[in-house]
């Protein structure tokens, strides 16, 4: 959809995997003028933070921010604690890889910039069917946030609502990969593998990788993530 | 009091101001094992960084952490933009020190802390009365927000509560300052002032100064604040 004056502004979360960069390729398609941001949290691999940067170029965002947070330095996860080695194995209940508080903390930054650009539309590529177990990806974390943010700003003491979108929340793997693939998105660019090389090929074995080649399979459309099997040395 | 094994553990902001400092002795003469959080923002100065270092230690707490984040790339506050001037007359609505969703983020990254130290108890020294119209210091944002981190972490999904604790929400400058003096609190190393000097010294004319002057003056506490005058160049 061609943008002009009156689109509406949105602040779009986009961590360069499957799920936030399919929900970027929706909100533009539905004519939000997207700036989109990116964390560099101390995560164990930086490829996908390059492919979130090529990404929101590609689909067309206005702007791209890639905000630097130190989550490591609190550790806990698998995901920014060398100690904790990354589950190859389906979790029972919350798994390792789950960093404390992290959409707490990325949400915050987006309102952040939201209220600066006077944006008054978030999106976030949370997905409550295949969530992993996390309980910042439930459906009544999303709209517990959004009731947050219109007290915490200016936007809501002026009566002006913030929205937080999560348009993929109820939808499964397979359902996100076909949308996907309808809005154009070129998912051999996107990475989830929460241990990619560094040229952001996956090692087809973590709980992302298997929740992604599951998606793909149901699908019935060919994948076209690269794999480095699990020889993943990081 | 003194701690032991069934001390709770508790996470307390800490800006190293009159409010926050009073807090943190609150929380610790309830009998609290204090974690205590400051942020580096990119504030205009750091003196409060420093106060808040040397207060944690002196009032007892276990730890201290200085979490760097960056809001000043965002811009849209006098506080972390240079090309916005501190005002230095008393405002109407919403200032312009108001940093966007600045308390969001600064209790995200505390939720984070307390996860991870499996501390179930933060304290911030926010307050309803002199609250200098921030929207994000009103009692129904910290009760959004507690809602909310009872459905973002995993203590919340195994129905153990996080608690936010504002104590000094319902009270005056002027009843902090007392409370501060009874619980022994060295008012002369606390900075308040938006725009102080490397030293700490206060400005004496923003609307954090002010409302610490009218404190002091209507508790009938004599003013251990170091003043240097409207000359602040910064």
């Amino acid at each position: 959809m061609q943008l002009n004056d009156s689109s509406p502004s949105a602040v779009v979360l986009l961590s360069g995997g499957l799920d936030s960069v399919t929900t970027l390729a929706w909100a533009i398609d539905q004519g939000y003028a997207c700036h989109t941001i990116s964390f560099n949290y101390g995560q164990r691999h930086a490829a996908e933070l390059s492919a979130a940067e090529h990404l929101s170029h590609e689909l067309g965002a206005l702007s791209h921010r890639i905000v630097n947070i130190d989550l490591a330095q609190m550790g806990g996860s698998a995901l920014t604690d060398a100690g904790i080695p990354v589950p190859e194995s389906q979790s029972i209940g919350i798994p390792l890889t789950y960093v404390p508080a992290r959409n707490t903390v990325f949400l915050s930054y987006s309102l952040a910039l939201a209220e600066v650009l006077q944006a008054r539309h978030i999106f976030i590529g949370v997905n409550a069917v295949d969530y992993s177990g996390y309980p910042d990806c439930r459906p009544e974390f999303i709209a517990a946030f959004e009731y947050l943010a219109n007290l915490a700003t200016k936007a809501g003491v002026e009566g002006k609502t913030v929205k937080i979108h999560a348009p993929l929340q109820q939808l499964s793997k397979a359902e996100i990969v076909q949308i996907g693939m309808g809005l154009g998105v070129d998912f051999s660019k996107t990475v989830s593998c929460y241990q990619a090389d560094d040229v952001g090929a996956a090692c087809g074995v973590c709980d992302a990788c298997r929740l992604r080649l599951e998606g793909f399979k149901q699908a019935v459309v060919a994948d076209p993530t690269r794999y480095c099997g699990k020889n993943v040395t990081k």
